[in-house]
């Protein structure tokens, strides 16, 4: 039984090719966006301005960057943006790549304001126009793991601020 | 334009109603769940192994608690869980209630072990039988927030582990 969902609202951001839009939102801290609701589900806003942090789950419709449509299913192993460097394949579920079985994406980012039905937030890793789907504020107590933790093959790679697949590399 | 995603696996848990369920998987440590995931994705998980968390993306398919079919659309504003004793209503968006106008779910677990195409995780806060639409890897720098943090409401309440529904008190 498939899942049907109607997006929520739209995130407006600078970014238009996946190759430039960096790859994780808190690696991208510095960068502003609006999180646009429609109208008719701001009410759904009330309180959330009292968290410093929202998750913003996305629908990463345009996972090939525009250039085709995703009408082939998602490849199962593949290689990281931040391991192209190395040609190691990983399972999609051990990785946060756009492209996957289901293109849900999944941000945490800083809430700057709400005002009416937009949220201005800070730190965006998301394409102009993605659909949003559904916004959880931050539960410290829920989202946040209790040790030891283990970040698997990201343990191992250099991360920096702001870091785009177009930095580490051609495909 | 709607989203339309097919579940990749289902969650093994000991709990059949939402009242009895734990409120978020991080309040529930204790708890054992498999996650199983359909043969034809398990070639997704390779690597997953060696991260101590994963969020679970899912389908919250019984907002109702299987009580009624979940056609009506879902309150924008409603009183959590948390917040019964106090009547106090917020937007949708600023709490993680399951009745929500798209019900996805995010759960952190931990990973005790991947066999397969099972993984088995401890602390859950989902019905038996949930979909589940994506795996993530916990990413400690994309999924960790700068301070400084404000949990908004969440901030006060009291939590315990294990809490549920039903010991807060009726609806």
């Amino acid at each position: 039984m498939d899942a049907t969902f109607t997006p929520v609202g739209v995130v407006r951001t600078p970014y238009t090719r996946a190759e430039d839009t960096p790859v994780q939102a808190a690696l991208n801290r510095g960068q502003d966006a609006v999180v646009e609701i429609a109208p008719e589900y701001a009410a759904g806003l009330d309180g959330l301005a009292g968290f410093s942090h929202v998750w913003l789950v996305t629908w990463l419709h345009r996972p090939h960057d525009g250039a085709e449509p995703a009408t082939r299913p998602a490849p199962l192993r593949l290689v990281p943006f931040l391991l192209r460097g190395t040609g190691r394949e990983l399972g999609v579920f051990a990785t946060r790549a756009p492209r996957r079985p289901n293109a849900i994406g999944l941000s945490l980012v800083r809430i700057r304001s709400v005002e009416g039905a937009q949220v201005h937030v800070v730190g965006v890793d998301l394409l102009d126009g993605t659909p949003v789907l559904d916004l959880k504020p931050f539960f410290p107590d829920a989202d946040t793991p209790d040790p030891p933790l283990s970040g698997g093959w990201f343990d191992e790679v250099e991360l920096r601020d702001g870091i785009r697949p177009s930095d580490v590399g051609p495909p």
